[in-house]
C-alpha cells in the first residue's frame, strides 16, 4: 500500500489520551494487539454523525459556543470526506476510530476539537456508533429480503400449476405445486423480515449521555441528542447503556435463522440440480466448473451459501460467549463485538444478493417434476380420503391403502394403473370414480383451502404476498 | 416403578399405524431408538386440546356427527384425567403421545376414535401441540421475569442513596448508587420480556390443516380451528407449517440472552459476596456449605445459574444445527426439537424462580460499599469536569487530573485528601470549591439527568418501572 | 413410583454435612434446585469403587484399622447391590450420590462410615468418579465404532466391483466403486477411534488426594490409589485436579466429530434411498411409516441420527461455555458438567448401535448405480487424461473435452456414444482406442494406486482394515 | 492501494479453467462472491512447495521431462519471491491461489506450466496445502505455549513460599502457595500442548494423488510425494481425502480449550488486580487507560483475551456446522473452512504471545495475599484434621469446627485468636498444640504429598516441569 500521500495525524507522545497517570509507554505489541482501528474504521460515518449531534446538543445547553460548534461540525464533515476518499492514514497509537477522528479534528481546528469529548466517553460513543451502523444495515438487509421475496412470488405465480412430488423424509409424500413450494420459502423469509424489524425497533434507543458508565455532571439534554439521531428515546440506565450488547446478539440470532433458511433452500436447489432429480436448471452464470472434470457444472452459489451458515452461527456463538458472566459495566472484552457483527452483515447481504439474482433465473423442468410425482404412490392419501368419504374409518382406510400399495409395488405399477378388480380386492366400496382422485391434477386441486397446495390457493397466496410487499416497499422507501 | 395397576393400551399388532405396506416388523431397538413417548408425553394436555378443537371443526363441516364428536370429546377429557393421575402406561410401540392417546381413545369409544385423525396428520398435529405448549410456557416465564423485576425495583428504591464504586474493567471508575446498578439489571430483563412477547406473537399461528405437508382434501375450516385454540390466524403455507421450527430457535435465542443476563448478575453476586469485596450478604438459605471445610458458605445458587448458561446456549446451538440444510417438508430429524426446548423452559423457570426468591434477600453492606468507593480516585472525572467548567479544554483537563492522580498515588492519598496547594501545582484554576466536587455524594448527585445515577433519577426510574409493571400485570392476569 | 419398600437413608437434620456454621436451613426450592442426585446417581458404581480404593489406602497408611476398612468395604459392596436392585430411595436433602452413599454407609456400619471421608473431599471424589465413568464408557464406544467398521469392511468387500457415480457438488464427477465409498466412511471412523484413544489416555490420571483444592494434611499415598484404580499416575497439581474439566470437553469434541461423520453418512443414505436416486434399499425394520400416507417408507433411523448431531454439538458448546472464565478452583457451576456428558455418551452409543445394525442390512441396487454412472459424462476426465497421454497439455485437453461435452449434451448422448468422427472434430489425436478409456470399468480400474478407487485397491484396503480391526479387538478384549 | 507496478497475470478469457462446457460467462458478482483469493493467498508458500513435490514426482514416474520439471520448479520459486515481495496482483477471475499461481507460471514458462496439473485436482491440492500450513502453525503454537509455561515455572519457583487464600466458590477455602496456583496453570497448558501434538500427528498424511475424488489414471507415486513433503504416509482413501476436514475441527477444538484456559487465567488476573483483591500488579505497559477517567489503569490485555475466547469457540462452531450432513466428496461449502482456521491460528498466537510477555511481569503483593489468607477461617480444615488425628470421626470433627467457626464469626475473630478455653467448649480433646495447626505456614507445609501445595512440593513440581520443557525444546528446535 502506498501511503506516501496520506494525511498523518499527530501522534500522541505517550498514551496521550489516558493522561499523566501512566509512567510507562504501552508495549508496542500490546498497542497493536489491543487496537481496534483496523476494523472499527468502518464506523467512521456514524461516529461523525454522532459527534455532530453531540456538538449541537452541547451548544444548545451552553457548553460550546456557536463558533466552536460550527468549527467542530465543519471539521468533522471535512474529515468524513477525507476518510471517504482514502486520504487518512489510520494510527494504531490512537487505538480506535474515535481517537483517530478526534485527533485529526484537533489537528485541523485546534482547541475546540478538544472540547468535543465534554460530557461523553468512548463507552457511550461506541455504543451509539454501533447502533447507528446496525440500524442502517438492517434497512439494507430488509430491502434485500424483500427483493428475494418478490422474485419468489413472481416465480411462484408462474409455477402455480406445475406439479412436483411433495417430500417428507425426502420420500415422495403427496403431489404439490412448485409454486406452493416456493411460497413456503416466502413465508420463512416473511418471519425473518419481521424478526429484524423487532430487533431494529428494540435497539433504537440512544446511549449518548451515559458517558463512561454513570452519566455526566454536565447539564446535557439526552432527549435532544436522541431525537437528532432519529432514536425513539434515550436509554433508561447509564450502566446498562454502556454494557448492553443484546442488540448485537439478537441481530446475529435473527441472522442465523435467515442463514438456516437459506441453507434449507440451498440444500433443495443442490438436490434438485443433481442429475438424479433434475427438477430445475440454474443458468451457467451461477455455476462454476472444475479444474479437472470438464463436464462439471456445479451449483457453487447455493453450496457456498449453505457453507456460510456455519460462519453466522459461529458469530452468534462468539457473541453469546463474549457476554457470558461479564460483570458490569464496560469491559475491554466488548471490543470483540464488532468483527462478528460486521462479518454477519456482510455475509447476509452477499447471500441475499445472490439469492435475489438467482431465483428469477431458475428454470423448472416441468415434465420431469410431474413425472416424478406420478411415481411413488403420491396419491395414496387421496385413495384413503376417498375411502373415508365412502364411510370407512380413517385408520381402516389407511390399512386398506397400505395393502394396495404393497400389491402395486410387487407389480411395479402405480395405484392408478391397477384395475378396478384389483383395487376391489382390498375394499368393496371402491368404484370406478376412484380414478378421478388418483390423478395428480385431481389430488392437487382438491387441497383447496387456506394454505393448501391447490393452484387457486397458490395464486391467492401470491396475491396476498404482492400486496404485502408493495405496502412494505412504500414504507421502506421512506426510510431511505 | 410399579405399573401393575396402570392402564395398558391395546398394542398395534405390527406397525398398525403405518398400514399394510410393511412386510417386516420394526426392529425392537429401532422402535425404542425412534420413539418419542418418553419425552413428548409432556404435551398431552395440548395434544388433547388440539384434538378437541379439531373434532369440533370436523363436526361443524359435517365430517363427524354430533354423537361422534361428543363421544370423542368426552373420551379425550377422560384420558386427560387418566394421564394427569398417572394411570396410563405409555407404549413405545405406539411411538409418541399422539398415537398413545389415539389408541387409548379407540380402546374407549371404538370406531369414532379412528375417525378423529381425518383431515390431519401427525405433522401438523405436533406442530400445533408444541406451539400451544410454548405459548403457555412463555406466559409463565413472563410472569417469572416480572417477579424478578418487581424485586429489583423494590430493592433499588431502598438502595437509591447507597453509594458504591461503579466499575469498568473491574476497576473503580466513578461512584454510583447501588439502586442505579440494580436498575441496570431491571433494564436488561425489560428487553428480555419484550423479546419473548415478540416471539410469542410471531408463533401464534395455527398449523392445523396443513396435514402431512400439502393440506387435505376434506372441506376443513382452518380459521375455525385457529380461533378455537386462540391463535391469531392459520399459517399461510402448508409445507412451511410442518417444517418450520423458527419459533423454537427464536425462543431459545431469547432464552440464551436471558441466561446471559442472569450469568452477569450471578457473576456480580459471586464477586460481591467474596471476602475481598464483601458488598452484600446472601442469607444462609441460598447458600450451601462444604463437606470438608466447615467454615465455607458458598453462593451456590448464583454459581449454578451461571453454569446453567451453557446449557441453554447449547440448546440454541442444537436447534440451529438441527435445522441447518434440512430439505422441506417434515423430516424425522425434527423429533429432536423437543428435548432442548423442554429443558430450556425448565431451566429458565428454575433460574428465574431462584432469582425472584433471592433478590429480596440481598443485604447491602452499605458502609463497606461506600468505603470502597472512597478509594480508587472515583471522583477523578469530577475534578476533570470541574476544570472544564472553569474553562480548561477537556483533553487538557484529563491530562491535569492524570498528573494529580499519579501524585496522590505516590502519597497514598485520595484526591480529596490533597491540600489546595498540592492541587494547584497541576492547575492554577483550582480553588477551594473543588472539595465540593470531590465528595462521593456530590459526585453522585451531580449526575442528575435522565438515566443518570443521581438518587433522584433512580427514584424516578423505579417509579417509571413500577407503573410499567403494574400495567403489565393487569394484562398478564387476563391471559391466565 | 411406588417407594413403599425402598430403603430410606437417615436424613440430615439440618444441613448436617456442612456442619454448625449455618444458622438457617436451606430453602426447600434451593435444596431441590442445587441437588444433583437425580442425575449423578448414575455414578454410583464408580463412586463405590473409588471409595474402596481410598479406604484401602487409608488402611495402608495407618489412618483406618483393618477392621474399619473391612467394615467399610463390605458395607459399600452391599450398598452397590442395594442400588443395583433399585432398593435405595435417593434423598434430595443429601444432595448428591456421594452423600447418599456415605449416609447409607453410616446407617449400616456406624462410626467407621464417618471416617471414610478422611483425607478427601467431594471435589476430588467427583473428579475421580467421572473419570472412572468416562474411561469405561469410552471403551464401550470404541467397541461400538469397531463394530460399525467391521460391517463397513465386509460390505465394502462385497461391493468392491460395484460401480456408482462419484459425486462432487452432488454432481456426477467420476465413476467410483461402492466399496471404495464405504471405505471412505471406514477412514473417518478410524480417525474417530484414534481421537478417543488419545482422549482416554490423557484423562487417565487420578485426582484423589487433591481433596478440596490444596491436598490434605494426612500422610496419604496418592500413587497407591492411582494404581488401585488403574490410573497411569496421580494428577500433578491439586488445584488443577479439582477444577479441570478438559477431559469432558475433549470427549464431547471427539463425539461431535463422530456425530458429524454419522450425519454425513446419514445424509447419503437418505439421498440414496430417495426414489430419484434409488441406489440402495434399507430393510423395513429400519424404517417407519406414516400415520396419513400409507405408501411411505421413511429412512427414520438415519434421519434421526442426522438430527441428533445438533444435540451433541450443543453439549460441546454447553461445556465450553460452562468453563469459560471460571476462576480456580472448584465452583458450583461445574455440577453442570454431568448431564451433557451423560447424554453425549448415551447418544453416541445409541447411534453407533443403530449403524452397526443397519450397515449389514444395506442392499445396493447395483444396476441402478451403474446406470447412473453411465450418465453425466463421468468419464470425461478419462478422455482428458487420454489426450494428455497423447501429448496434449493438460489445460488444453481440459478445453477439448469441455467442447466435446457441450456437443454431446446438445445431442443428448454420452461421450462413449459419439462417433470417432465426431470426437475427432475436437482433437485429431483421438483414435479408436479412445473407447477403452470411456467405459466405466476401464475408468475405475485405471485408478489403480494406493488409495484409489480400482477394485483391486479396494480389496487391498479392506484387507489392511481387517488386519487392523483384528489386532484392535484382541487389545480391546483384554481391556474388558 | 497502488497497483501500478504489480504484475498482472493473463486473465482467462471466459472461465478458461473450466473448459468449453460453459455457454455463458460467470456473473461478475458471482465471480467475486465465490472467489477465495482474498484469503487463501496466505497459502501460497505451501501451495508452491506442494507443486514442487508434485512436479518432482511426475518427473520420477516419467510424466514430465527433466527439462519441464526444472522449468516448473524454477518458475515456481520465482513466483514465491514475487509474491513475498508483494509484486503479484491477485485476480478474482482466477478464483483462488492455485489458479493464480498456475496462470502466472504459464505466463512465465509457457506450455510446461499447463502440464503441472496432470494427475491432480484442486481438491487434493488444497487439502494438501492446508495441512502443510496447519502443521507449520501448530509448531509455532507449540513454541508459544512452551514460552508461557517457562515463564510460569520461573514465577512459580520464585513464589513457592508465597501464601495466598485458595478459593473455591470464590470464597476462601484453605491457604495455598501462589507458586502452586501458577503450577495449576502450567498443568492446563501441558494438556493443551499434548492435544495439539496428537492433532498434528493425526493430520500428517498426504492427500496428494486423491485428485478430484477417485484418484487418477496416471502412474503416480503417492508415497514419494508424501515423503517429499514430510508426511508420515499418503492418505488411505481418495474420497475421504478430499472431503475430510476433521483436522481443522480437531485443531479448533484444541484451540478452544486453550482459549478456555486463557480465559480462566485472565479472569483471575482481572479479579486479582481489582482494588478489592489487589493481589498482584501488572506493569503499565500491559494496561490501558481511559479517555474520560484519568485515574484508570485497566487490565486490558487479560480482558481482551477473555473476550477473544468467544471468537475461537465461534470458529469451532462454524466448522462443525459447515461439515454437518455434507454428502461426500468435495462440495463448495468447504471453501468456508479457511477463514475460521486462519483466524484461530492468529488469535492463538497473539494471545499466547501476550501471555508469554505478561507472566514474567506479574508482581505479587505478597503481604496482601498473606493477610487475605489469614482471614476467612482458612485453617478450619486443619482444625478438623487435628481433631480426627485425636480420634474424632471426620463427620463429627466437621460439625465441631462448624460450631467453632460460627462462634468466632460472632466474635469477629479468627480461629487462631480464640482462647484454649473457648476452643475447648466445642471439644475437650483440643489442647494447646492446636495453635500449631492453625497457622498458615503450618497448614501449607502440612499438605506435603505429590501434587500438594507445600512449598517443597511446588519446588519439586517446578523441577519436573523444567526438565520436561528442556527436553521438549530440544525436540522442537529440530523441527524448525
Amino acid at each position: 500500500m502506498s501511503n506516501s500521500k496520506k494525511i498523518q495525524t499527530n501522534q500522541p507522545s505517550t498514551n496521550q489520551q489516558w493522561g499523566g497517570r501512566f509512567s510507562e509507554a504501552t508495549d508496542a505489541f500490546v498497542a497493536s494487539f489491543t487496537a481496534s482501528i483496523h476494523f472499527d474504521h468502518r464506523l467512521y460515518r456514524h461516529d461523525i454523525n454522532g459527534s455532530i449531534a453531540h456538538a449541537k446538543m452541547l451548544t444548545k445547553v451552553g457548553i460550546l459556543t456557536a463558533a466552536e460548534s460550527d468549527s467542530i461540525i465543519t471539521g468533522l464533515q471535512e474529515i468524513a470526506d477525507e476518510i471517504a476518499s482514502g486520504k487518512i492514514e489510520w494510527s494504531i497509537a490512537l487505538e480506535d476510530i474515535h481517537m483517530n477522528i478526534e485527533a485529526r479534528l484537533t489537528d485541523k481546528i485546534g482547541i475546540a476539537g478538544k472540547k468535543l469529548h465534554t460530557g461523553r466517553s468512548r463507552n457511550d460513543q461506541v455504543a451509539t456508533d454501533i447502533r447507528l451502523y446496525l440500524r442502517d444495515q438492517i434497512n439494507a438487509i430488509l430491502f434485500a429480503i424483500t427483493r428475494v421475496q418478490q422474485a419468489l412470488t413472481e416465480l411462484a405465480c408462474q409455477e402455480a400449476n406445475t406439479i412436483m412430488p411433495g417430500f417428507t423424509h425426502l420420500q415422495t409424500a403427496q403431489p404439490v405445486t412448485f409454486g406452493h413450494h416456493l411460497m413456503a420459502w416466502y413465508e420463512m423469509l416473511e418471519r425473518d423480515y419481521s424478526r429484524l424489524e423487532d430487533c431494529q425497533r428494540r435497539m433504537n434507543q440512544c446511549p449518548l449521555g451515559a458517558a463512561a458508565l454513570a452519566g455526566t455532571t454536565y447539564p446535557i439534554d439526552r432527549h435532544y441528542t436522541a431525537q437528532a439521531l432519529n432514536f425513539d428515546q434515550p436509554t433508561g440506565n447509564s450502566l446498562d447503556s454502556v454494557s448492553d450488547r443484546d442488540f448485537a446478539i439478537e441481530f446475529t440470532a435473527a441472522a442465523s435463522i435467515i442463514m438456516m433458511h437459506l441453507s434449507r433452500m440451498s440444500e433443495e436447489l443442490i438436490i434438485w440440480t443433481s442429475a438424479q432429480f433434475n427438477f430445475i436448471d440454474l443458468p451457467d452464470r451461477f455455476c462454476t466448473g472444475s479444474s479437472i472434470m470438464p463436464q462439471k457444472k456445479n451449483p457453487d452459489v447455493p453450496e457456498l451459501i449453505r457453507g456460510k451458515t456455519g460462519r453466522v452461527y459461529g458469530h452468534l456463538n462468539a457473541l453469546l460467549t463474549l457476554m457470558k458472566a461479564q460483570p458490569l459495566a464496560y469491559n475491554k472484552d466488548n471490543q470483540e463485538d464488532k468483527e462478528p457483527l460486521f462479518d454477519t452483515v456482510d455475509t447476509l447481504l452477499g447471500c441475499l444478493r445472490a439469492y435475489g439474482d438467482m431465483i428469477p433465473a431458475i428454470r423448472a423442468n416441468r415434465d420431469i417434476m410431474c413425472e416424478a410425482a406420478r411415481k411413488g404412490f403420491a396419491t395414496a392419501t387421496d385413495l384413503a380420503d376417498y375411502l373415508v368419504k365412502k364411510g370407512v374409518a380413517f385408520r381402516d382406510a389407511h390399512e386398506i391403502v397400505g395393502q394396495s400399495v404393497a400389491y402395486a409395488l410387487k407389480k411395479q405399477q402405480d395405484l392408478s394403473e391397477l384395475s378396478l378388480e384389483e383395487l376391489q380386492q382390498f375394499s368393496t366400496v371402491i368404484t370406478s370414480d376412484v380414478y378421478n382422485v388418483l390423478t395428480l391434477e385431481g389430488s392437487v386441486s382438491a387441497r383447496n383451502h387456506f394454505g393448501g397446495t391447490a393452484p387457486s390457493q397458490v395464486i391467492e397466496a401470491t396475491n396476498r404476498a404482492q400486496n404485502n410487499l408493495s405496502k412494505r416497499l412504500a414504507t421502506l422507501s421512506e426510510v431511505e
